[in-house]
């Protein structure tokens, strides 16, 4: 760790705590929260995230409760307030004061994941009519009071409508006696309060903003939600699309954490879902059977060439999926998608169809494992591995497409769901080939 | 989109443009960038990524280049110098001013995903004696330069040595009279120029700051890493791994701008890994010919055990490898890990072993497919079924840690390498089950 401490202190740190923090249990967890001084308590506390608050909460003293729930902001108080059981949920909300358990509860009516869950309802606001001197000096007594003081201050009129913004740099570098209606912007990136979280965090990083006002249907403005939100969102995001791409539903709660119970509803769904696919191709298999008596030397094949297809559809669907995700494929690009996968799965094909062929012409040449007609084989190998590469790279490109043009989340087409669908059809593509390559000797 | 116009204006807007960017030609976008009015224009050249700007600067009339290549922050200059082949960056050199192709020289030094090669050397400073109101005075005049005016400003001595930070918020707070070093915090978290950007984004978010200071060596003050270009890495970070998992090497640029051959080679070179590690399975397939000759039946489950080890296991290492991205879970949690798969291993396994069995049974009393021993049968598909499933969860789970440990990018226990391993062992699973069960009827 790179935390530098310029003062010498030899108490336990934000940062030391922070590390360790994972394999304490709950006793431990708040015996070292008490070793720390104050303000660095403070610091760890507002850095924790919802779920280790409440867990720590729970566990602290009921006479210190008070003090640290009021230190939070109220949005990261209502998140807090969503991780207690329903039950326990008026007993924290109790301990704050008047004002604030006001707006709490006014956040908790907002979904968790809508621009309104996300926003603090504090921010730092002008009039349009004060100078910038007016303005600086009444930023400084906002300052007093626990708003959110970031980078920007918000010009609103008598009916909280959202006029402008001024950028604190903008401000500083006006003259101070122009007003603030002249050095305010007026184009403005805002949010609706009803907005999903994934909207918000997108245009939040692409204005590289630091804050972005949430307005409800009315166009009040509500609140702000601040960058420190978005980099969780896209964290967020980003995991849920992992989990989904490994084959499962998205788990709600960090791994080590979750329930059991919980993890193994979220897996066994699609684990059944996807076994239910897969056996077809029991059947498929069991409508090869007479070739597969006759030529038993083709079963040995079976494995390697729907894995190669499965593979090769996991590569195209994480790429377009992910892709899709960060903007940069959108449903219109579909047909660049599919020639550049065709492109992509008769080369690779190739490629492994290549490997695949001289793996038998040089093994047989070791011994002679595959019989006098091994060059059919090694050719129908070969042929069923170009098909079946061609084949899992276009159903792995085209299933997102399918998935959002659905409206279905284009990370449900998971490496595991493309594998099970390439298989069946890699063991039609491979029994075909053979019967047309091997008929009349072999088969 | 929900950028709000509160301008009323008709001409092209930066967030218009933005939406059909993507699909403009490079000589469209040119024409479109025009068709804003200046500051438009300045907002969304601003906002572009530093591979679109190099496109854009590409074709802009080489009259216009300066002004544009003026206006960008060091940081991002040197971004945009990057992304040019190696004898067209002097040119874009020598369109900056003296101090500033100082700076963004010495940027271009750094490796780029290091803290120094994301930093900004322009940052607001102040001196420890200043009093409250001097630094807000030296504050304003700071803001009509082109420095980073965000929320902290930093105290600096004579030889650029970082002595403390001052949030805008305590300054604005603190009494005027005060002096900087007064009210300033001396425990400061800082990153060294050469620490990478993985580094830099974990602890500028859980720290919840929206800028860190960039020391060398010696301690001296270089740059600041900014809120934007973490959640930039955040991105990235989380593409790659995904794209790891997916079982390919990490692209370095979009899908659809990359050439082909680099993507080509980007995942030829584990598909073909992938694949021979998999032509174990027939090596193993072939030990197991005779058994296969005597009962076909045998040969039908094959993919459906394999693909239920391989799925299971691409659940497990998923959730693992996300898991240890999010400093979730590390190494010293491999022993609650194994146990949490073992368990989820084993009651997976016989949710689809009991699937597995039954659909056996019943499909034998429809049609009577697998002969006189179907319950012999049955059995054996089921016992491997849990065998496979419960040897899926732990080899996914457990590799990623091997890999932390040998110090390789746990990303690369992506599904299809799991899958991959699940295929061979799960082969020798079945039969093995299969001699033990079947030996003495079938085989």
């Amino acid at each position: 760790m790179t935390t530098e401490a310029l003062a010498d202190d030899d108490r336990l740190n934000p940062a030391d705590l922070r590390t360790i923090w994972r394999i304490l249990t709950p006793e431990e967890r708040v015996e070292a929260f008490h070793l720390m001084a104050r303000d660095d308590a403070e610091e760890f506390f507002l850095g924790l995230s919802a779920s280790d608050l409440a867990g720590l909460m729970h566990n602290l003293p009921r006479n210190e409760r008070r003090s640290w729930m009021r230190l939070l902001a109220p949005d990261d108080a209502a998140d807090l307030v969503q991780q207690v059981p329903v039950d326990e949920r008026d007993e924290l909300l109790g301990l704050l004061d008047d004002p604030t358990r006001k707006e709490v509860t006014a956040l908790l009516a907002y979904k968790q994941d809508a621009a309104g869950g996300l926003m603090n309802p504090r921010y730092a606001r002008v009039r349009p009519e004060m100078t910038v001197d007016e303005a600086i000096g009444y930023l400084r007594r906002q300052a007093r009071t626990n708003l959110e003081i970031l980078s920007y201050l918000y010009v609103i009129d008598e009916s909280q409508r959202l006029l402008g913004v001024v950028s604190f740099r903008e401000l500083f570098a006006a003259q101070p006696e122009k007003r603030v209606r002249d050095v305010m912007r007026t184009e403005i990136v805002t949010v609706r309060d009803d907005q999903d979280q994934e909207i918000v965090s997108k245009l939040l990083t692409e204005n590289d903003l630091i804050a972005i006002p949430v307005l409800d249907a009315e166009g009040h403005m509500k609140g702000i939600v601040t960058f420190d939100d978005v980099v969780d969102v896209v964290q967020a995001e980003a995991t849920e699309d992992i989990q989904k791409l490994g084959g499962m539903e998205a788990l709600e709660a960090p791994y080590l954490d979750i329930a059991f119970g919980r993890m193994f509803r979220r897996r066994a769904g699609w684990l059944s879902a996807l076994f239910l696919g897969e056996m077809l191709t029991a059947t498929a298999m069991a409508f090869f059977e007479d070739e597969i008596a006759r030529a038993v030397v083709l079963a040995l094949f079976v494995p390697l060439i729907i894995s190669s297809g499965g593979n090769s559809g996991s590569q195209a669907s994480t790429l377009v999926v992910r892709a899709m995700a960060l903007g940069e494929v959108t449903l219109q690009d579909w047909w660049r998608v599919i020639r550049r996968e065709f492109a992509s799965g008769l080369a690779l094909g190739s490629l492994l169809g290549s490997i695949g062929f001289l793996r038998i012409v040089v093994w047989q040449a070791v011994s002679p494992l595959y019989g006098e007609h091994y060059l059919r084989v090694a050719f129908t190998v070969a042929g069923s591995l170009v098909g079946v590469v061609l084949f899992g790279s276009l159903a792995g490109s085209l299933l997102p497409f399918l998935f959002r043009r659905l409206g279905v989340d284009p990370a449900s087409a998971s490496a595991p769901f493309v594998a099970t669908l390439v298989d069946v059809s890699g063991l039609i593509i491979y029994f075909t080939i053979a019967n047309l390559i091997l008929g009349g000797t072999l088969l």
